[in-house]
C-alpha cells in the first residue's frame, strides 16, 4: 500500500513547441488561426501564436496519468479556467496539489495549476481523480 | 453584426484513430499505457485502449475556435466530467448549446456533452466563451 499524503504537490514543466501546436492543431482539427498562423497572431490582441488551452490541460493527464498517482488512475473530472494565454516558447510550470482524499471511493481531489515562468498564474481548476485501491490515507 | 440565439447548438463529430491517441501521447507526454498499450489495455477494466479524455475536450475547442462562435472567439473556461471511456475507432458526437449569453462583457455560456454513437452520455459540462464583438443579442 502507498499512503496518500494530503497536500502532496506534484510538478511537471513543458514549453509548447511550434510543432506541438501544428501537431495538436491537425490531431484536434482546431486550426484557428491564433494558434497556427503568426502573422494573424502577430495582428491580434494577444501579439504571438497562442498555445491551445487544452494543451495546458494535457499536462495534468501527464501528472495524473505517469507521475502521481500513474499508473492506474482515472481522470474523473477537471475544471478549467484560462487566465492569460500561453504561448509558444514558454516555459510552463504544471503544479497538481491533493487538497482532500475521500478513503472510501478512493477519489482525490486536486488544486491544478500552471504557472509561467514560475510567477505568472495563467491556468487555475481542480480535478477528480479515482486512484489505484494501493493508496490509501 | 451576427445575431445571438439563445439555445443554438454546434455539432462535430470524430473519431480517434490510434495514431491520434500515439501522437497526442507523444505531444501531452501522458504514455499511460491504458493509452497506448494494447495489450495492458485489453487486461485491464476498461478492456480496450481509451482515448485521453483531454482529447473530448479538445473537440469544443474544435467547435469554439473553428464552427462557432469561430475566428476571433477566445476560451475562458471549462469544466469536464468524464462519465464514461471513449475507445479507439468509436465515433464520438460533441455538442455545444448555447445556454446564456452576457451581452456588456460578449460571454456566452455552452452546455457541452460528447456522446458515443448518438445515444450513451460520456462526457458533460460547461464553457464560457469570450465572443467577438460581432455578435449581439
Amino acid at each position: 500500500m502507498e499512503k496518500i499524503v494530503i497536500g502532496n504537490e506534484t510538478e511537471f514543466s513543458k514549453t509548447f513547441s511550434l510543432d506541438n501546436v501544428l501537431d495538436f492543431s491537425r490531431i484536434s482539427e482546431d486550426n484557428n488561426p491564433i494558434h497556427i498562423d503568426e502573422k494573424y497572431a502577430s495582428e491580434s490582441i494577444f501579439g504571438k501564436q497562442v498555445v491551445h488551452g487544452v494543451l495546458l490541460v494535457s499536462m495534468f493527464s501527464k501528472i495524473f496519468g505517469t507521475i502521481y498517482p500513474g499508473n492506474g488512475a482515472i481522470y474523473l473530472s477537471q475544471t478549467s479556467k484560462f487566465l492569460k494565454p500561453a504561448f509558444i516558447g514558454d516555459i510552463i510550470i504544471a503544479k497538481a496539489k491533493l487538497i482532500s482524499f475521500d478513503n472510501d471511493k478512493s477519489q482525490g481531489l486536486f488544486l491544478t495549476e500552471c504557472y509561467k515562468e514560475s510567477e505568472n498564474l495563467i491556468f487555475t481548476g481542480e480535478a477528480k481523480i479515482l486512484f489505484p485501491k494501493t493508496f490509501t490515507l
